[in-house]
């Protein structure tokens, strides 16, 4: 049974009699009903009654109303309100744009509007570069969606991309000092996509795009590349794929595997499954098989679109046809980017000993991480309440302050890869089969990966320790 | 001969004895050549010896040389570096993103970020008007310029244009709470623009266009408006016209007129002119004179585009052609936003008794306004060094906070009207000559302008004072 978790969190707040009794009594009821009480506490005290905040994590909008009952029924209670602490802290926006510089007096304002302004608007004019030292642009991302295939949500649309996008701003300036602005996109036409980004690019140093459907994806950031010069970084790909590496080479250090000898089996083909496998050949392992809903990914394959066709030509050296489970006899690594629930414990006994299972589909793994563990040496999921976990948080943030440091006009294989490394050094000597990767609020993170991207984009040699 | 003002103004690092004397030597040398000395610190003293910053507003990169030099030739004086305080203000940008919620543990990021926010996003999915109420777009407006007219500096490209954008959103905070961001376009061509600024909008509730040259700018307003449902504003257009019909209504107060007998002549027909006509019609004025560079405006000019057809049909009752000059004579009111020096005193002078000059061609006026002042009543210009300065900032920090307030799904001249009026209110009996629009720093003039706007988006009746 899932266990409620914070991000669904309500607080109710009540009328209780103010007897010895009424807090054991209100616990329990939340209890009973499977909610996680969080806090407890009395706003006002009034002789014989008291008004109870009580802070409970929830499952879902029916558990929330189950236990609002709960509460409510108990004799001398009366539930005055509910609020959903998610929303609440949603309320106005996450971001705010301030200025930096004092606005005080008319002097101030001489040098920062007009007259002064002109002499730096006239100085950009004449060297353009010079935008990256006397304007946003220097620290500055767009985090650019079209809203077509947002968290698990799918094809939500622009406006509903907004919170998500406004996250990722808040994640940025929280772990890099990076500026980072949400681009929300009206469209989900590739050529207008691109138009529009090219468009509004002056203002930006960097492109984070961000939930965009594959295998259109593709072709935007394909395109964004060639056309732009700073660099554009598709989260969902090589986000993904920079921390699966580092946590791979971890795990492969706990079971004592070299890559180049390891058979990997990436299921899903999508915009994460396909980064992963570009990422992982950088790294010449000794085979790929990927696979889809419609199995393994292979030459023969009928109906495969570019992205599939390129994926077959450079994976599965034997030729490999069938299922995912006939996929998963032998291979040393499971890399799953896909969907729910797709194979158990006994595919896994099929695996090689040792074996490698990072079941990454959210929130609802590939498979039950507790039965994965039974034979599989080391387990990551994409979910906060199992050891492990694969979170883009880890890069994104360390990826666009090495790259804004470098003043950065393209991003490569080489800067994901010192990236990897960077987040995989970090573990260091703590390394073990429940540590391959560091907490999201690991410090020491994004200044490792700031530096290892900010020399590979200098062409800087970078030394790892491993 | 111009005096220099701070945004100009260098910092010049020297050694200098420290003799008794030097400073005096320091001072005399800067005020030898015109510069302006505002500070003099001492940042080291040795024995015999001192480290001075001495700062200085300075006209132009010459005149800072020529004080450069003047100070390294006195005796014993040696400059080790100069800086421009405008340019060291500029560093970085005048702008940050920040988050508004807390980051600090897993919990705040599971609200924030994954998993809650999924169901801020379906919330919204659902109901998308939501998205003013839990995104930034309830208070985020996004300064949209192509860089095709920027300050006086024309067409010089939206990476030099970005300065001043960042300038106007620092000032959209710090006047009125707004959070702008900029949108600088690289391209210059008016679907594209519309094209792009649609794309954009789901993140924002208003559009302010800035420095798009006239005549383009008339056609992207139209048909912005037309197409989205957040309104959208020009500031060189519907900013001017404001500030300009809050101050003549005071110089008409000053001189006891009603506008029903004036006749206004407006000098230049873009896009602020334009406006400004446009404005002043619906306070039904004696008459409007527009005239430009080819001289007055009439029905019977060749080579009229569209916008000057329109002002040709609706000004002009009386069908005069000629110069400017010749529309000065017997005018009660002159309003220039066209080209330096187009008149002197003798033209003013053949304007009606107690007649009004606004002069408001940046940096040089249409006329000196120590010239306008031996004849007309009341003179106003756009510089900060003389009296009755016409400054947009009066106007687009309060309409957007009136209209975010109202969440307004468009701008009318209704809402224009009453903006001006507040902005006339404001100064109420301390109105005189010189003193006929408040400060750019007065504290009562964004709140009085979004109370005026809020309560005309809603429909609500306003009173005004006059």
């Amino acid at each position: 049974m899932p266990v409620p978790g914070p991000g669904y969190s309500i607080t109710v707040r009540l009328d209780a009699p103010a007897s010895a009794s009424a807090a054991g009594d209100l616990t329990s009821a939340v209890g009973r009903v499977g909610g996680v009480l969080t806090a407890f506490d009395v706003v006002e005290s009034h002789g014989d009654a008291i008004v109870v905040d009580i802070t409970v994590n929830v499952l879902s909008a029916d558990h929330a109303d189950d236990i609002t009952k709960a509460l409510d029924t108990l004799p001398g209670v009366h539930v005055r309100k509910v609020s959903d602490r998610t929303f609440l802290m949603h309320l106005g926006g996450k971001l705010e744009v301030s200025p930096k510089v004092a606005l005080r007096n008319r002097d101030d304002l001489s040098r920062a509007y007009t007259p002064g302004v002109a002499r730096v608007c006239q100085a950009i004019a004449a060297n353009p570069e010079d935008a990256r030292r006397l304007t946003i642009k220097r620290n500055t991302v767009a985090v650019v969606t079209d809203g077509s295939a947002v968290l698990g949500l799918g094809n939500i649309g622009p406006a509903a991309a907004l919170p998500v996008m406004e996250g990722k701003a808040a994640l940025f300036k929280k772990f890099a000092g990076v500026d980072a602005w949400p681009v929300c996109l009206d469209t989900q036409d590739t050529d207008e996509i691109i138009r529009t980004v090219r468009a509004l690019a002056p203002v930006y140093a960097g492109i984070n795009l961000e939930d965009i459907a594959a295998p259109r994806c593709f072709e935007i950031e394909a395109r964004l590349r060639e056309q732009l010069d700073i660099p554009v970084f598709h989260d969902d790909q090589h986000g993904t794929a920079i921390v699966v590496v580092a946590a791979l080479r971890n795990a492969l250090r706990v079971v004592g595997k070299p890559i180049e000898k390891c058979k990997i089996v990436v299921s899903g083909v999508g915009a994460a499954g396909s980064a992963i496998i570009r990422l992982l050949l950088r790294k010449a392992p000794g085979d790929i098989i990927a696979a889809d809903i419609n199995g393994i990914v292979h030459p023969g394959r009928d109906g495969m679109d570019g992205n599939l066709r390129w994926v077959a030509e450079h994976t599965n050296k034997d030729g490999l046809t069938g299922t995912l489970h006939d996929a998963l006899v032998g291979a040393d690594v499971f890399i799953g980017v896909s969907a729910p629930d797709l194979f158990g414990a006994e595919q896994v006994e099929t695996m090689a000993d040792d074996a490698v299972v990072f079941a990454l589909a959210n929130p609802d793994p590939e498979i039950d991480p507790l039965e994965a563990q039974r034979h599989a040496a080391v387990v990551a999921t994409g979910r906060s309440d199992y050891p492990n976990q694969i979170n883009n948080v880890l890069a994104f943030p360390g990826v666009f302050r090495g790259l804004l440091d470098a003043q950065a006009h393209h991003i490569d294989d080489e800067m994901l890869l010192a990236a990897a490394n960077a987040i995989a050094d970090v573990v260091d000597d703590r390394l073990n089969a429940s540590f391959i990767v560091p907490s999201v609020f690991d410090a020491a993170v994004a200044p490792a990966v700031a530096e290892a991207v900010r020399a590979a984009a200098r062409g800087e040699e970078v030394a790892s320790a491993v």
